[in-house]
């Protein structure tokens, strides 16, 4: 069986996440969206939101299931058996990072493979980031995260501004 | 009338956006440098100072006006009646951000349109950051900001070091 | 009157190219697209069909006009008495080149300014390059080219592999 | 069965070609080496060589097959009943030609998706047209392409300057 | 005697760094190691732990000297006699930060020239950041830093999250 | 004696490599201009010329040499007892281009470093490709070739358009 995992953070997930989620459990056996605690980067949203919404953003994918995690990545990974990592690419930054920490991660365990997939086009702008601040304005999403994570955001009270 | 917004934190406003504000003055009718309050950034000057900063540097451009924001981008357009936003682009960095701006835009407002002038070659490694860094030690930055606004970074006691 | 020069090799005109001919016609009150002999390039179309299917695809736009040119581009501005140039950015190459190409212009004549779009985000991946290959192989570019010029690319015999 | 096609015009296959094939091979059940004709691209070695080049240096990997092509990638897929395409990531420069050609790949068959690979880091420099112009100057070039490749390389006698 | 100044904030020092230092310094007759205290960064190891760090990595290059330094770099340059700068160039956003600090610091001092040096292939995605990254997990990292800074690492209790 | 090799194909030279050239000058012993053959680009100008051009250019500066050669470059750079490449870089294609090309060098020969420098502002834009394509119109490129090199452009009768 072959199975993959999509790290990040998810803060929160977005329609680019889930494009690449659903196109993943079309070639895997089973897709494991691993959410990471980040506390580094201050998320807006608790790890269990961020699962929570994750988790009812693929709910119709019968072969993903959402875990939380707080380690290094190739050690999630060892715990669950898994040797592949996916990872959206959606620019040259983005490429570039992905490249150093694909090689960092492969330095630590040679056996574990990154495979790379690009977003669907309409897709290919949005990013947690960019939902973030339209938040923090009060700004509409709707368009921009999966339809299932909207009460989710709406329950945020107070949004600092990003 | 076709008039223009060129949005930014101007922390501090330099040789570089004063670059980009001629030339916009001179193809436009009007240009709204339109000042973010940036809270989350932090920004090292008052959006008061900012602003002001921004009217001395423009003075003698009788069709540019200052004004400060607080809101989504978009929404600041939509409020001044303005379908066109001009941005500078400097480097590859930046290139991937502002698409990424620009697009986002977009889909909260398919009417706005985004245009990007590159700087002249003498302003084109002026940032606001790099004045900043030479601030934070004392060092020279009359080369880098408009003449006017001088004698308002001069007013500034305790320069934090970035 | 502000008139701005769209240039290309338009080998042959696209939906992208045709995407910001259309953008540029709302801003502006005249748009000259600019079709270059390019010679060196040994172009799949003669310069008198690309300029046809500039004409047809752009018929609906009524301050639209397309010229052919066969000089540098500032003297081909010159002559039409405009100063701003119109391009399209797509990828951090093309945004080094058009840098490139810009500051070049702007040496030769400092009183042209360039101004540059981005395409919106369904015609991002298309170029003439692409639409080419796939014809070089009998393939469908239907969904890439705008309607009107169809026709004039299937009179096209023998298309040479690219 | 997971079959996935790794097209090129591997001209000639190298180190860092054959680093993407073996761990192509241990992740998908088969991988198709597929080898464009190309001949807009006049290579250096005829298909038939390019052919046998990269079967004896494929010739350990038990689930790898090589086939030669001449049409559009997305119809080679489609002959091969294939909807998972490979290819390697190397830069910045490869990054942006392979969003595009992705992207006009899925617009030519939404149904074909594309995964992307780097190559290990000791490969991430290796390049057919480095091979090649190394070759034009009678360099060394045994650390470059797979060992069984060298014999092939060297019974071309006169090699273009590249 | 030509000797070069190697700026940055080595937090901590790197088999990367160590690389660029040790090839500096068998071309030209004095390196200076230069250690930014960088507040405004927020570093992980004390300034003095930093120095300490670079010293033992460098202890048997003779021509090499590690020195603190809270100035703008291109004062310490003057205070030290010294007109040229060396940096590491990895990836792209490297090249761009550095072009632009490179020519910001030419604006202050026009005597004083930035040259470029790329690490080793195998050390090409070490970075400090990377580096903090595994060492808040508890990961290992024997084979990204120089042997003489491993003691150093292991006397910190309380790692943060970076 | 620290001499550096300064390679490339000068067709014809500019401004943004005499400025690289003088400033290699004022940091080494001795400076090798190495013009290669390039029989493959069909470059504008003979070697012959291009050697002369590179002569007059930089006759004031008493250590540098100007010399052609057709081999490879590692191989050159054996010739002369050279171990250090000065290479220029100007924007990021340029940047991955010689990233691969310092790579390849060094696994030829890993004595030799190559050792990169940035062109001041306002030669950033200018490259040769730029001057034969305005020369190719007729254009002026006073403002962007050593004026030594002036006269020898104009004795070429018909160059053909690039």
């Amino acid at each position: 069986m072959r199975q993959v995992i999509y790290p990040g953070t998810f803060d929160p997930i977005t329609k680019g996440h889930w494009d690449i989620i659903k196109r993943a459990a079309s070639i895997f056996d089973r897709v494991v969206v691993a959410i990471a605690l980040s506390r580094e980067k201050r998320p807006l949203f608790e790890l269990e939101t961020r699962i929570e919404m994750a988790r009812r953003a693929t709910e119709g994918l019968e072969n993903v299931e959402v875990k939380g995690f707080d380690t290094l990545l190739v050690h999630f990974c060892q715990q669950e058996g898994a040797k592949i990592i996916i990872r959206g690419l959606r620019a040259v930054s983005d490429f570039e990072y992905e490249l150093q920490m694909g090689y960092a991660n492969q330095s630590l365990d040679p056996e574990i493979e990154t495979l790379y997939l690009m977003p669907s086009l309409e897709n290919a702008f949005i990013s947690s980031s960019v939902v973030r601040t339209i938040l923090s304005f009060g700004g509409d999403v709707s368009h921009l995260v999966p339809p299932p994570v909207l009460p989710l955001l709406r329950t945020i009270r107070d949004v600092p501004r990003h």
